[in-house]
């Protein structure tokens, strides 16, 4: 088990694009969405992956992953997981941070959100400036609420 | 992914005691339970699985399952399972087939569930006189359901 402690991000603007190498492509599926457990099946090319995240707290979060046979995971998707979403990602090294920024698929586009890995809730780290507002505590932008709600149906914000 | 067909059975006397080898002690612990989808730990000694099964027929489930560190596995069970049970397997082979006997403990005592896994829905077997009432198509004795509504607090059946 690991503990992930992360804070996430709107973008304020598209200079992060300058920035940042070749994304990769992730198909995500969700057999479990609760607060307290999600269940994940994660496709990046020819690989898969089968995770479980625990709830700490809003920034920290237990995680469980496992890599498992592609046709298992393509299965899973297809028959197991009612939610699901897709989204390029791209990485940024960031003074010594780096940033994961997600543009989102589908019923999620125009979505972006930018996710920084920390070594402890506190860690103190440079903001560069298309960071924007912070959504760490707010639940409807994690991956599985999106996969149940898409971003394109929020209507308003 | 394997599909795993499978027909379940009360018991109708304790005459397969006698048959029956030394039974290991199975711990259980379920992260979801779905009809379409039931996730679950299981500890056995020091060797632990994480087991995922979709639903085909009453009958039929398809099943992925994956060796995981039992560390990991006493984690997910302590912080992420909601429902738990515990259970004494038994193996009787009896003409040609393997029937699985779960005693369970604690809440879901004094429920004894005979399980036979079959190579297809329709195979024909031979039933020992101590078999009972077939409870294939009752969810309510699955293991997923008893961990939710122990056996001991239906009252009445």
């Amino acid at each position: 088990m690991t503990i992930e402690i992360e804070r996430r991000f709107l973008l304020k603007n598209n200079n992060w694009r300058a920035l940042a190498g070749e994304p990769e492509t992730m198909r995500q599926g969700y057999l479990s969405v609760e607060k307290e457990r999600t269940i994940r099946v994660r496709i990046i090319g020819n690989r898969a992956w089968l995770t479980l995240k625990g709830y700490i707290s809003d920034v920290a979060r237990s995680e469980f992953e496992y890599e498992i046979p592609l046709p298992h995971a393509e299965t899973m998707m297809q028959t197991m997981c009612p939610f699901k979403l897709e989204k390029r990602r791209y990485k940024i090294d960031y003074r010594g941070f780096v940033f994961e920024i997600d543009e989102y698929f589908g019923e999620n586009a125009p979505l972006i959100v930018a996710e920084l890995e920390l070594p402890n809730e506190d860690a103190a780290f440079a903001k560069p400036e298309w960071l924007g507002e912070e959504i760490t505590s707010d639940g409807k932008f994690t991956n599985a609420y999106l996969s149940k709600h898409p971003y394109s149906e929020w209507g308003g914000r």
